[in-house]
């Protein structure tokens, strides 16, 4: 299994060097579990989901206060057929999230997701589930659909995507369950997400 | 047919609103052959390709001519099962790019791709191309790499994505190419492409 992310922060103000810089901190402390590249483009995240996500809502929450209107972009990707298996990608969360579904992927979801407590940023996202290599993956993404909406964070449905909104710390935890929940533990599976905090444009 | 896709502007400046609607001004000329909608996360555009790409990229080139460090992030989409069939995203451009690819779906693409004049915009960019709903999608992205390859706009191989460099009018070509002639013309695929221009951060 190989497992990580893209993700780049926009942080809309004349100061973003320093805003990036100092957001992408928080990355020093999980550089033992997660392998972190980073260009002038994108940062790279190898690893299990249980670091990764921690790692990346904290450098999204650590922009967050610093920048007025603030933007990051993430493509995650799990079981891609052209990575080698890597050691440090390997994590219980995958099998135990499809051991524990019993069929009902959506009930299990929903009992995974932690209630965690709130960050106070308010987060607009939206996100897109691509299972590849399926022919059954309409099914999947429809399933994670009703999962958010269940989840308390679905907004609407635009074409291409769904909104989601909320605080952070539901909006993270909504992407995390909705990446590694569905389309089963071994397959290729890539899930995009905009996450957006402090835009001046009103909500449609 | 439903084909579109959702883009934003990140322009990294205190002035971001004005260069944002500024840079979406040349949507107005296309307005008739074009479904638009822009809301606080990104902008939909729907309709053919011949109509999409240079919107999109009258867009990135505006902002580009305006900001110092800007970036643009698409999700390109087309004949997604979730969508109705549109008569305003019919196109000769799909058909055109299978009938002529006979089974050589590289050479098709690259005898496709115009030599257009530089816009003088140095654009860095990552592409990742999802063919879905089949199971020998990996050739398809293989084939797409090869093509970029060949377009001369591949810089290199990242995790989850490629990155390309060149002019922006180089760049957009490829990118249109690689979304239009790769998985069959009635497949469902989608596209996500960042475009950056400006970053102080020097290229690895």
């Amino acid at each position: 299994m190989f497992l990580g992310c893209q993700f780049s922060l926009y942080p809309m103000t004349d100061g973003f060097v320093g805003v990036i810089l100092d957001a992408i901190k928080p990355l020093d402390e999980y550089r033992s579990k997660l392998r972190v590249e980073t260009d002038d483009i994108s940062t790279t995240l190898i690893g299990p989901p249980e670091v990764l996500f921690p790692a990346l809502k904290a450098c999204f929450l650590a922009a967050a206060r610093r920048s007025g209107h603030v933007v990051m972009n993430v493509s995650l990707s799990r079981g891609c057929p052209g990575e080698p298996d890597d050691p440090l990608c390997h994590s219980p969360a995958l099998t135990e999230a499809s051991a524990r579904s019993n069929g009902d992927a959506v009930g299990a979801a929903l009992e995974r997701r932690r209630s965690l407590p709130p960050t106070g940023v308010r987060t607009a996202a939206q996100i897109a589930l691509y299972p590849l290599g399926q022919t059954g993956y309409m099914d999947e993404i429809g399933a994670c659909i009703a999962f958010a909406k269940e989840a308390g964070v679905f907004d609407r449905a635009k074409h291409f995507c769904s909104r989601l909104q909320g605080d952070a710390a539901d909006v993270f935890e909504a992407i995390e369950q909705s990446f590694l929940g569905f389309a089963g533990p071994d397959s290729h599976v890539v899930l995009t997400a905009i996450l957006s905090k402090g835009s001046p444009t009103q909500a449609a």
